[in-house]
């Protein structure tokens, strides 16, 4: 037990994500609420987002189809070629979001890839979040960075193989404990959960499933250095509790 | 030079792919012809997918996109609801359409393997290509799956070096001369053209620009196997000259 590779994951632990989808869905209520309740259109459009799931994965042009999709259908086919044209542009616009670094993660990963190998492990649309890596200026501290379509024990455990990592040597740190913390806990390996303040419902874990994960929580990244003795005792003991 | 890992394209060079955009192309036009000529149409969607390419990459939820940003803008807002939702099932019949195995794929791979680390190189949409490949029955024969989104030298250099495969041991097979045959060319590594009979427009190369890249142009994937001695000699004289 020695940790080497601290992995994190992207959206809403790295930078902000779930807001944009949240004002999104307030600018596609706002273009349709002459047709249809804000409730309604809201409860339709994530009805049909995890209905396309399967067919589109995640991501933002998938989330674009599936608010097409609900306008037509709750507008019973009245909805303008002009309204059409607005729901498209929300799309590109969230595409096109300057990409907001959450507090401390800079600092964080300048100081911790002086020790570890730091990668990301995001999900998602393969060409959005490289787009959005690139455009988050923190590319250079990561060692690697893998995309998958899905966080799952069985897509975790290819990837440590697929990159000589030893369970026992990786930490994960992300904001989903469906995605991040609970296949990780799995594996057997250590995970650190990093809550965001919003947390779409598809990500939502009922808490007795938690129950014999173990994992550790902190209220931000920027605590993450001053913790890893405790998470990784065995090796930290040496250089870190020196600072105690 | 000891031929080791052979690598394939996957959309056009395994399976059929760009028949089902050509397909979708005349769906997309027959829903619109009553508002704007055929010709117009294409060439309008053709120039809005290649606009929005550096927003949404490639594959197939990006061009429903483009088709419904062409079809409100050519039809100045004109178009209807029960349009727009048809154009959405275009791109979700696309998404399910059944993969079919270009000739003699399945045979070469399974003779290919027995010698072989054979790899998918494909570029495109992370969660539609993994769909096709797991769809496709063809899995199993791979030791490797590199989804990119984009195929140049840089991208090809990087897949390598993260593989540890040598250039020099290394053979890429696909369609597109711009995205299979010219980076891996400009790599100095060795590539073999398969022509499909349809080209998209984006992957077309000038003749002028294929002068300095030696390359190998095979009628379908079947002659592989006993082209293989001829585009590798050194190590395959052994072996198989002796069929010949």
């Amino acid at each position: 037990m020695k940790l080497k590779t601290i992995a994190f994951d992207a959206d809403d632990t790295l930078w902000m994500n779930e807001t944009i989808y949240t004002t999104t869905h307030g600018r596609f209520v706002a273009i349709l609420e002459k047709y249809e309740e804000p409730d309604v259109l809201q409860k339709r459009l994530y009805e049909t987002e995890i209905k396309n799931l399967n067919l589109f994965g995640y991501g933002v042009k998938g989330f674009t189809l599936s608010m097409i999709e609900t306008a037509v259908e709750l507008t019973k086919g009245q909805i303008t070629g002009d309204e059409v044209h607005q729901i498209v542009a929300l799309g590109k616009d969230m595409l096109t979001h300057p990409v907001e670094l959450l507090p401390h993660v800079e600092q964080t990963l300048k100081l911790l890839q002086e020790s570890y190998n730091l990668m990301i492990i995001t999900k998602g649309d393969l060409f959005d979040q490289e787009t959005k890596i690139a455009r988050s200026g923190l590319a250079d501290y990561f060692g690697g960075v893998e995309i998958l379509s899905e966080k799952n024990t069985a897509t975790y455990q290819r990837l440590l193989q697929r990159n000589n990592i030893e369970v026992s040597d990786f930490l994960m740190v992300g904001n989903s404990l469906k995605s991040d913390i609970l296949p990780i806990g799995e594996l057997g390996a250590s995970a650190v959960h990093i809550p965001f303040h919003t947390t779409w419902g598809h990500e939502m874990v009922s808490p007795e499933n938690m129950l014999h994960v173990q994992y550790e929580v902190l209220q931000h990244i920027g605590e993450l250095p001053d913790r890893l003795p405790y998470i990784f005792p065995s090796r930290q003991m040496e250089g870190m509790m020196a600072d105690l």
